[in-house]
């Protein structure tokens, strides 16, 4: 993959120096206005493999933006100088499932079996969305997206398993047509919508409890749209509980070089 | 515009041929099909200018296949041999907005100052629907398909204004994300949907009451999805109450050279 520019790569180098630096701590939200940001799951090579079959057979909550060498820290085609180990503000590291620590850089447990995963996230499409001047409610409300399980299963690979997680942005209708033809042009952050309108069709049974984030008012005049989660991932690997594991924290992501533009697929 | 094929050119001169020898009277639905087929709305010249203005202002239900030269009968660019005189089936004859005749050809009220408009007919993306397997409602109940009045209106131009008038076509959420993507691509045909989901919004009281059409029925799992109408030029032109009109009479359309497929923008 090469779709950065130089500006972007000049300024996906100087936060992510900023970050490495420790002189920028904070969620990522808002640096490097432009750039992908992407999600982080890093796993020991045994599972890799069938991590990978499974985020191939479920693109839309799992769209692979790269994979490293194992034990290799770096991600070249996001960014030549990236580290992994010390590039993202805030990481988690998990043990048989259980969070046992968020320290700010990984290079005290990082070992030579470790495969890292970018992948995909909402902020490239709702970038593209704010573009085109539709208002993101969990935005205006300051909060977190709203984030449901589904009773729509991901297609298994190896031990990994589970429901798709949905992001949710309430939307007037002539704006929510207008979002589907948009997303729809970014296969490798999610895309289209996978629902529109129903949510008990997909097993949400109040709009008022999400499963993770915030909550989010939903006007008369508005449809409830929900687009595929990257929260799906993490949730299936925390049900798969492997031995090692590390994830970026929430909000705390991965800065490339990468355009959200460019990755339009039309 | 040059879309046709040797295949598509065959079948329309032949369905064009059993039509102008009255082989055939019944409606054109089901001929050559993967032809487009298309709306026809005749005006004199004094009106055309506006009419086309109207046309190019309102794309989404007034999408412009063709335009003839002022009293002549053919559009070449729809097909070599196409005499628009003869070549319908059924045609309604208009005086003052008064429907006068409906007659199987026109060749004895033809004049010279009149323009013939070809406007694109949502035939073509509901082939495009089918092809990918998602079913029409109104085609399973073999009816009529149901439009309504809406309160968004059209943009003026001279005498022609009025409201948008849609079909509705109701679809599980994950089909009318498909369907949006699927006639987007189909500007030419009235394009993606205008509206989903929420009939009030957009002025529509009751689905049961077609202003236009057949009522069909909308499941719980369904959402009622509209996309502008043929039918809001013919309404138009009603208020306007021309000296003299020619349109065809419904489900009689003008079967084309031009193929369905060829008309995607992308």
């Amino acid at each position: 993959m090469d779709l950065g520019s130089s500006r972007a790569v000049e300024a996906g180098r100087r936060e992510r120096a900023r970050i490495r630096s420790r002189d920028l701590c904070g969620p990522t939200a808002g640096l490097a206005p432009g750039n992908v940001q992407a999600n982080l799951v890093i796993l020991p090579q045994a599972l890799a493999h069938d991590f990978l079959r499974f985020a191939q057979a479920n693109p839309k909550p799992c769209p692979v933006l790269a994979v490293s060498e194992p034990g290799d820290p770096r991600l070249p085609s996001l960014g030549e100088d990236l580290d992994i180990r010390t590039d993202l503000p805030l990481y988690r590291v998990w043990r048989r499932g259980e969070l046992v620590e968020e320290p700010p850089e990984i290079s005290h447990v990082w070992r030579d079996d470790l495969v890292s995963f970018a992948l995909g996230c909402s902020f490239s499409f709702e970038h593209a969305l704010i573009e085109e001047g539709i208002e993101l409610r969990h935005m205006t409300c300051g909060s977190n997206v709203p984030m449901y399980r589904t009773n729509i299963q991901c297609r298994a690979a190896g031990p990994f398993a589970g429901p798709l997680v949905v992001s949710m942005r309430p939307l007037k209708p002539n704006d929510a047509i207008r979002a589907i033809q948009i997303t729809s042009r970014f296969p490798s952050v999610h895309g289209a919508p996978v629902h529109i309108g129903l949510p008990a069709a997909i097993g949400i049974a109040d709009l008022a409890k999400p499963d993770y984030g915030d909550a989010v008012p939903v006007e008369g005049d508005e449809l409830p749209v929900f687009w595929a989660c990257g929260v799906t991932p993490q949730a299936v690997i925390a049900q798969v509980r492997p031995e090692f594991c590390i994830t970026h924290a929430p909000g705390s992501m991965l800065i490339t070089d990468l355009v959200n533009s460019k990755l339009a697929s039309l």
